[in-house]
């Protein structure tokens, strides 16, 4: 143990289970007796959260998507600051639902061709990725039906439809043949029980 | 005329009477018959206002510099997209009462040494400098005096003193040194009227 933690990430299409993953995958350590902190982007302090708020709630147009890029990185530069790097530097597991790949895909991709942005400001105000990012992959069809069965404030991306998440899909596989030190990629498209016990075997490898 | 306006912002330390210079200029303006926008930073659009509001008030210390510079790029290329640019579009003379050299000054070296991490995120992500900036320059303590006299919900950067006004003056001049193109230097020790007069004649004669 060198005292730095792992930082975990899920990344999928929306109804792809990702959070149930991420959640699933944070149990299973507590019970093995490591220290986890399970967070989300975007969010997951409490400046992060009311960025989250000022981008997510009301028109879904008010904001281009290079503002978006940047109210997303303001969070995540504090997102890093607050919650995440205290846990590494103490030793924790951060197990982070969505990161900089999201941001990598939805305002990257689907938003103008903006992926060279999105990575400057990356390199520039953030600077680390995750140790593993865990892709939960699976069909847009079955994921798309899972994602507007559920209900909650913030559909906004769930509203973009199926072409889109056939796009992310094809993105996010993409990337995992772009980084493939940290990329895990799982098929998704299995009972819950049976993808948690594929993460957990193929995190326990890594860690 | 080509079609395309005249972008000036106003810069200068606090109790500078930068604002009401500003102001001045616009009806002198408007008064010779010019379509003028007079508009501030941060804020300038109903989102960079939000965005605005999020970073002044509450704790100052809530947002780390790096935060408060993205914050800040974020709602100035909202103002930029939805107030600025469409004006200069149609023809308009924009003044802008503080611009992107304010956060060169406030962020990027009152919070640190981040001159050149705002330097590229304004590459990045807003690209212009104003066609003139007129700084208003000012003794500190004067300056200051003025300041505080004045009462308003905005007054954290206030409050930082006048060890930080001096430093803040020198930073301003510097830069104008560093872009003689675009800045005129105004002595704003002298009556209103008479400061007035010196910007308004300062910035035709550059039309």
């Amino acid at each position: 143990m060198t005292g730095t933690g792992t930082f975990i990430s899920f990344e999928g299409i929306d109804g792809s289970g990702k959070s149930t993953q991420a959640s699933l995958l944070a149990e299973a350590l507590r019970a093995k007796g490591h220290d986890v902190v399970l967070t989300r982007e975007p969010g997951g302090s409490p400046g992060a959260e009311e960025i989250r708020a000022l981008v997510l709630q009301g028109d879904p147009d008010r904001w281009s998507a290079e503002t978006e890029i940047l109210l997303f990185t303001a969070a995540r530069r504090d997102h890093m600051e607050r919650t995440i790097q205290p846990a590494l530097k103490a030793g924790k597991i951060v197990i982070c639902d969505r990161f900089a790949d999201s941001t990598r895909m939805y305002q990257g991709l689907s938003r103008g061709d903006l992926r060279e942005d999105v990575d400057k400001l990356h390199a520039l105000m953030i600077g680390r990725e995750p140790d593993m990012t865990v892709l939960i992959d699976m069909d847009p069809a079955t994921g798309l039906d899972r994602a507007l069965s559920r209900q909650g404030k913030d559909v906004r991306f769930e509203a973009f439809g199926e072409d889109l998440q056939e796009k992310m899909r094809a993105g996010f596989l993409a990337l995992a043949q772009e980084f493939p030190d940290r990329f895990l990629t799982i098929d998704g498209a299995r009972d819950i029980d049976t993808v948690a016990a594929d993460v957990l075997q193929q995190v326990k490898a890594r860690l």
